[in-house]
């Protein structure tokens, strides 16, 4: 059997592209365009904590890196590359090609290349660490507290799906092989907004990406920015693939669904033309879903305008901390 | 008691530094001077695999970034700043401190601030991810492929400790107290050389950090740059702790020991004076142990000039990856 060694260079080991150092040196290197701050965002996923230990290990590839460069997004950067770190309990020739596969494919999606790396045996679960590298004009970035009053809210996609495979697929809700077929890619192959979040640098205020739950999320915005915000129930983009479910469910995995890697961000009410011409051009609905204001509180009104009561927070699906 | 968030919230969020966008954002920013790159290195460390799980929290603190602010130093840049993923069996508050305290600590010494991160429960086994990042000077870069025929090799510090107080610690030795507190400082508490590998850049040609052991280590220089070398023992900087011990057990200390953390590198002959200045401003001895030549061999030499024979390879310690 091949040693772990060669099992990484087979999988892992590109050249690397031009203008940068790779895998095989003490460091990786990458330069910045004048002008320009490096963006960058880290995780730590843990098998049993983070994924389900049965998940398809090209669909995992794929993840570890989508979570990572939709932070890139949310900050409005352009991805420059990412590092990658394993700790394996086995070296799996089947596991790690699947993984790899699933991960350069993204990295090639998103032009984030794999530019470095650490792996090593784990007498425990498997641990991923991801670090990704992005690119903003500083004066740019979409901040979180850089929402203002007035300020138009702004959801990309559709909300819902990913909250209902996982319910799905941890026993948390009856079965229903159809939804589960209907929901699952939303929450197994998320679609980080990466041509939207740097083409709204410059336009919107500040931005975030869904990882805990529209509410919980959106409500870090307007906490880090000391601001309020009103959201309409009947402007929030609802997947058609809960068409027919209790609306009490709908609701729940709406506002507070995680793993959901869309962009939700603020932008004054006079750029609202901008912001549906850069959706358009980057081929992600874009739905104004509220706005802010200065109160200190975040209500949804329904069609009526009244607030909805007993609104559910963000949740933590596998990510609680 | 506090809640996970809290206890982050107390040992890791610090204001950022004037420039950067710190914890508490989708990323953290910093930018780079012009001209320079960013050199960018990550390490993902398993308890019970990388570090036995009794070790002193403070210490592991200070070396889990201290070995990749080595990989810094080994590249010729010099530090900007970090990120730290802590995957926590349990918020231990007491052990939370002291890592902070190692953490914080080596990275005020360094200049290398903690900018970001990732933390998260863990059901098995402490996993601690650093990524640390540098700027330096592309075409003064010290990388493994750029040794010459005719350059000197030199090391930084001395050799042997660490290696020692490895054995002694997992019982590989007979114990030895007096020997033990002569040597596990070095293996517990490394200082990287973050002064001394920016102040190569430019001057030295090809750099390694001696993690693995001196001849594994300068092997990867040799095979990247496809050279070979050799190496005199008498020149060799033993560490005075060392002194009374079987001869076999201190050639195979220096020259296979891991952990090390001293820099080994390449330089034109005629740059030595300038190596011993860079050396004696940083504080840092510098020992010229060889030279690199045509061969593909790496040999060293007795006082004889007869090549020592079986010559010990480096070994993995905790890091076999």
């Amino acid at each position: 059997m091949a040693s772990e060694f060669d099992l990484i260079d087979r999988y892992f080991k590109r050249v690397a592209p031009a203008g940068m150092v790779g895998v095989g040196d003490d460091c990786a290197l990458f330069g910045v365009p004048a002008g320009m701050q490096v963006a960058t965002s880290t995780d730590l996923l843990i098998e049993g904590r983070h994924f389900f230990p049965d998940v398809d290990p090209r669909a995992l590839g794929h993840k570890a890196l989508a979570v990572n460069v939709s932070d890139l997004a949310a900050m409005g950067a352009r991805p420059i590359g990412c590092l990658l770190g394993l700790a394996l309990p086995e070296a799996r020739e089947f596991w790690l090609a699947a993984f790899a596969q699933g991960f350069h494919a993204m990295a090639d999606q998103a032009g984030c290349p794999l530019i470095g790396g650490d792996t090593t045996g784990n007498p425990g679960a498997l641990a991923i660490s991801v670090t990704v590298f992005g690119a903003v004009r500083p004066e740019a970035a979409l901040r979180r507290d850089a929402a203002r009053v007035g300020d138009d809210i702004w959801v990309s996609g559709t909300l819902g799906d990913a909250d209902i495979a996982y319910r799905l697929l941890g026993g948390h809700m009856p079965a229903d092989a159809a939804l589960l077929a209907r929901t699952r890619t939303a929450l197994e192959w998320p679609q980080p907004r990466y041509t939207l979040g740097p083409a709204l640098a410059g336009v919107a205020h500040a931005a975030i990406d869904v990882s805990d739950g529209l509410l919980q999320d959106l409500g870090h915005i307007l906490k880090a920015s000391g601001v309020g915000a009103r959201l309409a129930w009947d402007a929030m983009p609802v997947s058609s693939a809960l068409a027919g479910l209790p609306p009490a469910r709908v609701r729940h995995a709406v506002l507070a669904g995680g793993d959901v890697y869309e962009l939700c961000f603020t932008a004054p009410a006079d750029r609202a033309d901008a912001i549906r011409r850069i959706g358009a051009e980057c081929g992600v609905a874009v739905s104004r879903i509220g706005a802010v204001d200065a109160g200190g509180q975040l209500v949804v009104l329904d069609a009526d305008g009244t607030p909805l009561r007993d609104l559910p927070r963000g949740f933590d699906h596998f990510r609680s901390s």
